[in-house]
């Protein structure tokens, strides 16, 4: 009978080949992907993975949030399935890899296993989430996070893109609202393989990222008040100028966040003054904060420091300050055996590793409130994702995509 | 015969009506005014003026700019007349007393001394200056830099507005294009009455601004170049945040001016950061300081500063920037002779005042190049100007008028 030997691999060609040809689907501008969820691309996407998982002689199901699964059969009847998977749906400006890899790396696992003729003991299930970008409805990862039970279907449905059309009725125009009620499978596991979108992996030459947690993310936004005035005309201490206390509050959140070294982040990405005139001094500032941490203790002190010392700061420049907490999740632990078996496969096939947190949310992240979870990251070059330059090399989707399998195999248990 | 001493005063009744009058031409959405340069309110206002000047008996001429000019004869053919005035055009959401109050204080020096049968050696011409604000068509002071030799008049014509109108079309077309070569005309010398538009005055509780000076500007914009990257999967170490390197110069730029305190000011009041998203840290910043002096070579210092340290900031955190200098104008010294005029006028009429340093452009300010000049200022309602809550009391605008009264007739001389 075959094992999970380091001989044990995947086919790198086919996934590859696999992933150009999705590509094609809602093409980019400029080389990347334009494949929103529950467009006419996104359509025609989900209908060559549907056709692919026919092809592999799969039970195919939809659930009313329109995310997919595709069952490969287990021997034993009372096993849970082990899920595998990630989402089709790009940004506006999107690349091939982000959510792609995951789905069609899960395809990949059970081709090779239909090749090698190897039986499981649990089913393995493929799965494309539904609208994981949030780009286009507001939040991300909407269809797992009602799977999990964080959001409720009809909340889910009554999302608006920017013309004003309803994620319910765009979801039945494109014809893939299934009738399974959202949530109801149970898994033995979920896998996830993604790009890691961050640098650590290629800066560290390694191969493949182990990740034991999902940041937690604290959204503020922050309005600092002045006073518009002439920035010719007012003298210097007559000013109350909400830019510069914008500006000193920004320095703070950069020492908060490296007070946290390493694992914690902050910075923020949102800053508009107003009026944004050359020869006004602005007097309003709005701009978000994102911290970020693994520890939800260590987010909460810095949301409170930032409040502290923030008020203090204007308090000392004549300025108001505001505080609104816009967004938020708690930090995501995943399953130690899972994580245990992404590892011990990286070891047994010889790849490069180290442990990483996840900063950016992903579907794994609810499918960890309902299942025991893990994910496997391959490093993208120079960190980039969210753009259609995102790029990853033939080897680093290979080496991810067979830890993923042995992880994934070992977890669904070869029938000898 | 009447001689300048302080039972001397114009009308400040009609003076105030007088600017009431004219407020009701391109009434404002908030009590302001909305009159911009060459709009239809723009020509309904000049003719209320000129209506004005027909009825004072004055001789009234128009430029090839659209600048009025409305003369009260002297009694010696070979003295140069005294100009005083200001401007009737006003910002989108402008004010009632912005120029006008130059103009109309003007107008009711020439009723006042008609009214007490005064004559002087030197004729007395009030002007209106078109398109001080520049906010239709930039830049700012464009007739009285024209008239001033600071721009030709080929390109003022040229300059367009924001529905691809030209300045000399739009000035043909409301009917206000004369034929006097502008600039044509010599004085003796050019006295500008204006609201602070600063805080100083009122902070201070002084009823007169003798300024000296016009502050120098320089104009620097700013982009800082970083990386475009995750808020949650860049670790600390290795982001390239554009916005904090901004937020560090924004900083830097409020220390460099206070070291050249109390007469040298720093900011900035435009502000965009790109791609402007909650979780991406912001890859470039552009944003333009703002830097005025009275004396050019601290203009001159704070730049090279700027630069210095900026680079030097930018060049520790692994960030590029770019200075390119968009805007600027020199320091004005006024007239000793002008500006004792108006300093000896509110000792004169037992008015409290102080010099100032003019933070804004003013017509003055290019007339100056070609004409003994000065300005007097009043205060204005919490330093609020380009604001159509824009305010300043009876007893200010009387009190400006008087003392512009007293310094125009003594420069004019009383004949006996």
């Amino acid at each position: 009978m075959p094992s999970l030997t380091d001989n044990l691999k995947i086919n790198g060609e086919r996934l590859w080949d696999s992933l150009m040809r999705m590509a094609r689907i809602g093409p980019g501008v400029a080389g990347g992907n334009n494949r929103q969820t529950l467009t006419d691309e996104d359509a025609e996407g989900r209908a060559l993975f549907r056709s692919w998982c026919d092809a592999a002689g799969l039970e195919t199901g939809v659930d009313r949030m329109g995310s997919m699964f595709a069952m490969r059969p287990g021997s034993d009847p009372d096993a849970l399935p082990v899920y595998v998977g990630s989402h089709l749906d790009t940004q506006p400006t999107g690349g091939k890899f982000d959510g792609v890899l995951g789905v069609l790396g899960g395809l990949e696992i059970i081709r090779t296993l239909d090749d090698l003729g190897i039986r499981t003991r649990h089913p393995i299930v493929v799965t494309n989430w539904t609208n994981e970008e949030g780009t286009r409805f507001a939040p991300a990862m909407l269809a797992s996070g009602v799977f999990a039970g964080v959001h409720s279907e009809d909340w889910a449905y009554s999302r608006v893109d920017a013309d004003g059309k309803r994620f319910g009725d765009e979801l039945s125009r494109i014809g893939w609202q299934g009738s399974e009620i959202t949530g109801s499978r149970r898994m033995h596991a979920f896998f996830e393989l993604h790009i890691e979108q961050g640098p650590i992996l290629e800066a560290e030459g390694k191969d493949i990222g182990v990740v034991t947690h999902g940041q937690g993310l604290s959204w503020t936004q922050v309005t600092v008040t002045g006073k518009d005035s002439h920035t010719g005309s007012t003298p210097m201490p007559m000013r109350r100028n909400a830019g510069l206390g914008m500006a000193r509050i920004l320095d703070l959140v950069d020492q908060i966040a490296f007070d946290h070294a390493p694992d914690a982040v902050g910075a923020a990405g949102h800053i508009d003054v107003y009026p944004n005139s050359r020869n006004v001094i602005p007097g309003k500032a709005v701009f978000t904060i994102d911290f970020r941490s693994p520890d939800k203790k260590v987010i909460t002190g810095m949301e409170e420091r930032l409040r502290s010392e923030g008020t203090r700061i204007c308090s000392e420049m004549g300025l108001e300050i505001e505080f609104e907490k816009t967004g938020g999740f708690d930090p995501v632990k995943f399953d130690e055996n899972c994580v245990a078996a992404i590892r011990s496969a990286a070891e047994r096939l010889g790849h490069s590793h180290r442990d990483l947190i996840s900063g950016a949310g992903h579907d794994a992240c609810w499918i960890n409130q309902v299942a025991p979870t893990a994910m496997v990251m391959c490093p993208c070059v120079d960190g980039l994702s969210h753009n259609e330059a995102e790029e990853i090399s033939f080897e680093w989707a290979e080496a991810g995509a067979n830890v993923l399998f042995h992880a994934v195999v070992e977890m669904a248990e070869i029938v000898p």
